[in-house]
């Protein structure tokens, strides 16, 4: 019969717990386990699972639109623009990333406006990031640096001055289409400027449009591109993640 | 006559040429400016509108919870966590922001599991991304490094061995609530560990709760808040900026 | 020992149950209860919580945009806009909302484009969900029926004919800006148009432009109201809940 | 002379205009051309691009989860629940939609709690809308009618009695993942019950769990399906949209 007791009041007990307080394992989910990336030793440098899309030593991982070898200057670590050549492009395609790229403008200042280190990161080969010289450079704010182009002007502006390099780190959401080609879910990006949060989690309109409004079209994976405006701007250490 | 119709030529131009392409300057924004933000010389260093919470020098922007002075440790530029002091919290109050704060947990390994470096970073008090020595430990996914605590684990493991400084660099949305207290859009969170995105503008549930599920209540603007797990977890460079 | 025995079972099994098998009960929430709304006897028919702003008898709940008395028709249970005696608001103010409207253009097409039965429900006042004769009516499509006017077209032109009787149901969430008066949440809007699904959630890109893109600036509360574009366009069954 | 004195004014008309007003037609959007679709005489009626699930005379477009006819009651125009039946789904599968469904729980209240006129509509077979006659009907209040079951309570309580027929305008958004099965946008849903906003574009955390936290896994397109919880729920009119 003591035994008896002993069972009945540790009854009584657990269920009674059990009333009271909600078990706090229920909430918890231990599958699956997140991959483990080794994180790079700076927040600059590619973590583990990153494709490293330029290192300084080679262009392979870029081509002209039309797949041609890039004519872009490859010069103590870094490529620059060679005006006319044309924009160049990833040969891997890219939905939903996190990318990372340092840029730099001229260091002498020899024009203004949108003619003063003029370039651009465009996602999937339609959504632009603005690169341009905005220190002390006036323009139209949704097409300075870091502006969504000809959509949204950054938050604040985070440029530093020319000739010095500058990061963009980018987390970008895909479009989503249904069969017939009708937008269902637009594209997003964040995009920290040196650091500074410049865009957060907005809505990209639609393709860059330099005239009238932008309007989305279906796609499916594609490039990052690098604009040839016609500026020797110039790239080093980028590197993207597939989210 | 001859200018007659040097001026109908002109003016036919004019309006033909309106057919065919649209003004580029009818997309223009130029007002009103973004505000110019000097970024840090590195990306771990606070830009020129940002707050200094702790820059290893003094524990005065830190209170506990009911407000009296910090008794963890402030020693080689770093605050640790005393066990059992308690959590502690911000003087000044916070909605949206972009936060950088730096973390390490203790080199020696004496625990393992939820005991081992085990702290938090509490968004307005109540919403936790959640701290922990996740090298080579096992524990519910919802409860590791980068973790929403209880909801959302992370998308990648980044986490550094003990005893290393990593970094969390968040971006942060309130939420907000009607005049009776219904939440009308749930809070938002963005985080880098260490560069690497863990959390991708992910909907929080409700503040942290260990029992059960997180459930909003309507508050105000709010302190970031630190907590004593009771590991001597250790913290340094932390920044924030509103948005 | 009988029952000893029982109770011993009994315990195994409640212990080794919840081993297996998480409580569900840590899953629910009790409190606190939503509100109970009587519905509408039909789905177009105010519920129980509505404010209704027409039903046919009166015009006191709106006044033009100066604060006067509304110069528009009143007849047979509808209020017709009156060619040039302006725009209507609500006396009261609205953020995030469901609202009911229903409208009817005229049934005698006299015109044509944007000419034939213009009008428009504009959300706080700055927002437009475009009214038109859209049956068989070309226009700029970011301009037809159930646009955000100048911004978005809708998914499908659900017009129903001249004359005939149409409804919006329309789910607002109101912009959010920082202090500052910076945009930190865009205005979202859900439309349905007689039942068919036109816009959404979809972002409002900033309050209604002719010329050029829309930008937000800051502002709270504000009214509901409707255009006259000079077309005598007819309104009756409006009704709105606060969200 | 006089002709060339107009055409002069003309043009600085022209010139000097467009550079203090931008050209609206730069905003404006002409094609593609949205579907033109039909709706029904009612908001309750399919409109002409819907799919006619079920209108009363057949359970041909369901079957019961294996595959098997559907062994539900066809009666009166209405199709009802047969205790431990099964549930029933859709032979078509659906990503984003618009749905349509009317539900009317028992006329006679046999029972309480979750066993008073339960069932549900599942969409993607996964994502569960609560049924249940919560007409002065205590029970968790995730779990009551128009609940997202056992996540999100329903933002008012709009349900009618028991014997009545009700609705539910369902706007549905799926989740998408990559190609390794991680969750990159989780889905969304908006409901109107009985006409009442219940939901607004929520966030759905997972498959519909009863014990712990509901988890993503990937699937592709799936169907629409209805609980068979052991109550003689009935459905009638249901049709559905492909967004």
């Amino acid at each position: 019969m003591k035994y008896l007791f002993t069972f009945s009041l540790l009854l009584v007990f657990v269920i009674g717990y059990g009333q009271k307080e909600k078990d706090p394992t229920a909430t918890e989910i231990w599958d699956p386990k997140p991959e483990i990336v080794t994180p790079g030793a700076s927040m600059v440098e590619p973590p583990s699972d990153a494709i490293v899309l330029f290192d300084g030593s080679s262009l392979d991982s870029w081509t002209h639109m039309d797949g041609s070898p890039v004519k872009w200057k490859l010069e103590d670590g870094a490529m620059t623009v060679v005006k006319s050549t044309g924009d160049i492009k990833t040969r891997e395609s890219f939905e939903d990333v996190q990318l990372h790229v340092e840029w730099c403008t001229p260091a002498e200042v020899s024009s203004k406006d949108q003619g003063r280190g003029n370039s651009g990161v465009w996602l999937q080969e339609r959504y632009e990031v603005q690169i341009l010289d905005s220190y002390n450079n006036q323009t139209y704010v949704n097409g300075q640096a870091g502006s969504i182009y000809k959509q949204h002007p950054p938050l604040v502006n985070a440029c530093k001055g020319p000739g010095e390099w500058q990061s963009y780190d980018i987390i970008y959401q895909a479009p989503r289409f249904n069969e017939k080609g009708r937008l269902l879910i637009p594209a997003r990006v964040t995009v920290l400027h040196n650091g500074v949060l410049i865009q957060n989690h907005i809505e990209i309109w639609g393709p860059v449009e330099y005239r009238g409004l932008p309007q989305y079209k279906k796609h499916g994976p594609a490039s990052i591109r690098l604009q040839d405006h016609g500026n020797p701007v110039s790239f080093r250490n980028i590197w993207v993640r597939r989210l």
